[in-house]
């Protein structure tokens, strides 16, 4: 395919040159650049594929970056990319140096606020509302937002707000049944059944018969549109909550789409534009397997099928499922919590062997931590799997549900540290600091697949809220048959050595050991390495009996350093009285930027390399 | 009053043992008993005085402990502790080693989950519920939320899980039309609207006529039920969720509450009954005054009449409030947000001069972050009130939505550290932490209410993320006159001496000061003392040049030492090749207990005394 038509437009004014009926066909071309594009690189295609046409009609209708368009999460914000300017950079998505997988306001001034965690865009794009009519300002304010991220709390809490007062705004729900997997709850369940009844179809096709005997299509919007809301079923949860509720719409259809939208930018006031869509339109691997297609790697362009990894060690992620469904077999107390992602925290493996003992509370890691309180109040042990940046979500439950009643709840946060190509709003960085922080916490990480099933089988042992962090990515393939129980609170020695201390904490270690090798064999210098194991309770009759005076003393930990365990050891080193050159080798105060996570942990100087880099420094 | 009826009463088997028609007479005494125990200690008393036949029929029906009930944010459960055998102890509610002022699940078998943070109780009776029938048990699990907590996203999460599945669960919603101010938001108007419709009244006159006819009232249940639910407005908007809704009943009227409760608990799936009740009901001022009797000091129980505390400097919270108003007076851009805390934050003061620029977004700290995120991308300079315990519930925003855009937001975390009869779960202790780990941040303590003002000011000079963290009381009396910003990253120097060197945070400033002058005059020791101000970005230059190489470095702060800015300053030191005694005189890694602010840091070793204990430590 030539991308003619699409290649054309160099930004939104272009577009709106074009008469209508070339949308579909510029909608056409976008598809298949999409699908092409990322073959070799990955993405999120199948959320992209779904808003072709109503990223197109919105930049059609719209005048951004006058008018603001909030795209909730960001990763459908594919199309609006391509329509902003964004095109020809499209093959350098996710990856080093390129654009970023979400919205990004240092990117585009055409993103007017950026996301990656879901459930933000009413309350920002409420916000601007606000702040446009403040400022006697007269811009559209747009949010789109799935069906999966109206689940997350602070959703219902913008609607409350914004509902209640009469600034002008435009919410799209973008309703594909689906988040990343299948939704879950109540709000699923009302949405299918506005969806599904007859009325739907029967308004759809209303609609089309008034739109094609009438001369101006934009001008019958209104009489459409009233028309369509007197026939179905209304939005009573929308309306009931003070938003005007208009839908549902298919939201493939510019016939129906662009009317629609012209007359709920006419309209005053919180209104709610219901619109159907199919994740993966138009590349049918994606639309028949949504779940797996939502963010992925690179695939063939023809069949779909995804280009294998080399890696042959199993992923933490599926280490750490198997081992739980294993605990859940051994013990009836055992259940598994996730926050809509049973595919990215392995759960799903779990659900097929202990369909009735996994829960999936849909985008809602509030709910999901003060959940596992009152399961563990009935004498059972939650494993709640959230990736660490989602677990920033939960912090307070966390802090008042179960720290302080010391209630024994697992937190598996998995995609601990850097995460590559999601970049900063994806990076776990902060879980070190802000689960270190809270009595009663036991917090571990392991320095391998087969430590990681130790320490779940160690939370067991545990009385009290327990925090395991896990890297995204593959283990080593080291052998993991042993499963007894960790002492805790008991670092681990890995090598002795006169010359200095190194400890590092789980991702970590591997690379640090590999330094601490090269040191020996190259340099002739023998650290001692430890490997914590507990970052809280931390090993301080073993931290002390290594420290060696005046000889360096290093910590290395993929977190951000201020509030990383590094400190809490360097108090314990000035308290034992050591001293002497002391390096922390942890993540600086600054976000990270995207790529793979070895050019990231290269560029941190957190690899084998950056960590030799910086004890040999202290050495000299 | 005598209290006879109250006081015969051991737990809830004697109250199952008295005929119906004896629980008004009880009601009236626990009213008036409430209102006398508590006006000379203060308390939750209006919260309590509204649910005492909620409480008194709950526990008729019920078999509590067996049976569950969550009791949400927990200042409500007065009348449930006094029929729970915790009627001897009220006097000491709130006081150092008496009662907790919520529920507890260390101080009895009754409460099976804690609380004193809103919108939790859907989410752990949920949890419960769950558990329950994986144990193949029957006892009921029953949540009572108040109508504000149900403007909090973690309460919808909650719904919309547990509504979509067949768990028995009753949610009581004990619609006050109050949280804590009058509430706010969509929410709150749909319940408004269902109570003030016709339909209300009509409903329960017909019960009423159908109970008076019928020969065994709760047989009736059913029928009355049935009856009811046909004639009114029905609860669509749980309903949608999936929750069976009945309601809204008389919550002061037993003839009404005891067969609809027990009907209630005849029923399988989620069922919430929507009960009305009068916040301070039997008790003129608090009737009338819901807001200043929410949770109050010691009180005239006769005339309402608050004894005045005997502190003449203004509180921090209303420098606060007065400074903002100023500031907006000069700059339009200054914005104002609370979450459902206009008077606690002082935001209505605020509101008074400008109305249209303070937003009460409820109780919903997820949504005021980001909203202020919005409004800040839309040029306004928003100035997000919440108190640093709640500020715990917006952390992925703060860090998402803020700091990673590096937007210009102000959070203004008033009770910071101690707060004295709340306890644990209102303590604000993580806030260093959680705040100075964030890039982009700034992070500021004033050491008096003058410094407030003057980092207010400040704060309108970085074009960033913000934080400013006050105690809970009254400043000192000092000038405020000065309102010059301060040079940002930049300690102020209070005392010279070559002995060692103290760094004081905030509000641990004074107290340190005093502990060092004693030390210069009574133990002949001279230590320089630092006044931190911004505990982020740390002024490196001054701590290295006041550095006593070989003498004390004490670093006193009124937060957690793990992640506390004293552990980022022993790295500095360490750095800079300092040694010597190292002391971090900052709070434990556990919860504390409730009392007075003074008895707590006492306590903490915390106060001017304890601080000078830890230094003479070090310095002998």
């Amino acid at each position: 395919m030539s991308y003619e038509l699409l290649k054309s437009l160099c930004g939104p004014d272009d577009l709106k040159q074009l008469a209508p009926e070339r949308l579909p066909e510029l909608a056409m071309q976008m598809r298949q650049y999409l699908i092409e594009t990322l073959a070799p690189i990955g993405g999120h295609l199948g959320a992209g594929l779904g808003v072709v046409e109503l990223s197109i009609a919105l930049h059609y209708l719209l005048d951004s970056p006058r008018d603001k368009i909030v795209w909730d999460v960001g990763h459908q914000a594919y199309p609006h990319k391509i329509l902003t300017g964004r095109l020809s950079a499209m093959p350098t998505i996710r990856q080093y140096g390129g654009l970023s997988g979400f919205t990004n306001r240092s990117e585009s001034e055409h993103d007017p606020f950026g996301a990656g965690h879901a459930s933000t865009s009413i309350s920002a794009a409420y916000g601007m509302a606000v702040g446009r009519d403040l400022n006697h300002q007269e811009h559209q304010v747009v949010a789109v937002i799935g069906d999966g991220a109206l689940t997350g709390g602070m959703a219902f809490e913008a609607l409350n707000h914004a509902g209640a007062r009469n600034n002008k705004m435009l919410v799209i729900l973008n309703d594909n049944e689906m988040s990343i997997a299948p939704n879950v709850g109540a709000m699923s369940s009302y949405l299918a059944r506005i969806i599904s009844g007859r009325s739907y179809t029967q308004a759809k096709d209303t609609a089309r018969r008034i739109l094609e005997k009438l001369p101006g299509a934009l001008d019958a919007a209104k009489r459409v549109e009233e028309h369509v809301k007197g026939m179905i079923t209304p939005g009573t949860l929308f309306e009931e909550m003070g938003f005007r509720y208009i839908g549902p719409v298919d939201g493939h259809d510019f016939g129906h789409l662009l009317p629609t939208l012209q007359n709920c930018m006419r309209l005053n006031g919180p209104t709610l534009l219901h619109v159907i869509t199919r994740k993966g339109l138009g590349f049918s691997p994606a639309e028949e397997d949504p779940e797996t297609w939502h963010g992925l790697g690179p695939y063939d362009v023809k069949s779909g099928a995804p280009f294998k990894s080399s890696g042959k060690a199993p992923a933490y992620t599926r280490v750490f499922a198997d081992m739980l469904a294993d605990l859940a077999d051994q013990d009836v107390r055992v259940v598994a919590i996730t926050a809509a992602m049973p595919g990215g925290t392995g759960l799903s493996r779990f659900a097929v062997r202990h369909p009735e003992r996994c829960f999936d509370v849909g985008i809602a890691e509030q709910h999901a931590a003060t959940f596992a309180g009152g399961l563990a109040a009935a004498g059972k042990r939650p494993f709640v799997a959230i990736y660490s940046t989602f677990m920033q979500r939960a912090y307070d439950q966390i802090i008042h549900d179960i720290c302080i009643q010391n209630l024994p709840v697992t937190f598996c946060m998995d995609r601990a540290g850097i995460v590559g190509a999601d970049g900063a709003t994806h990076t776990g960085m902060f879980d070190i600091a802000f689960m270190r922080n809270l009595p009663n916490m036991t917090v571990m990480a392991p320095k391998d697949e087969a430590e990681l099933r130790r320490m779940l089988v160690t939370s067991l042992t545990i009385d009290g809220p327990v925090a395991i962090r896990y890297p995204r990515g593959n283990g080593y393939g080291v052998d993991t048959t042993d499963v007894s129980p960790l002492v805790v609170g008991e670092a681990e020695l890995l090598e002795g050595g006169d010359d200095g201390l190194v400890i590092a904490v789980g991702t970590r270690v591997r690379d640090a050991l590999q330094a601490v090798e090269t040191l020996r064999r190259d340099d002739g210098v023998a650290m001692t390495l430890l490997n914590l194991r507990f970052i809280k309770p931390l090993d301080e009759a073993a931290i002390r009996a290594h420290l060696k005076p005046g000889k360096p003393l290093v910590v290395v930990e993929e977190g951000v350093a201020a509030g990383g365990v590094g400190q809490e050891i360097a108090v314990l080193a000035l308290q034992a009285g050591w001293h002497g050159p002391f390096a922390h080798v942890a993540m600086p105060d600054a976000f990270p930027v995207h790529g793979t996570q070895a050019e990231l942990l290269r560029d941190l100087e957190l690899d084998a390399q950056g960590i030799l880099g910086r004890i040999r420094q202290l050495v000299a």
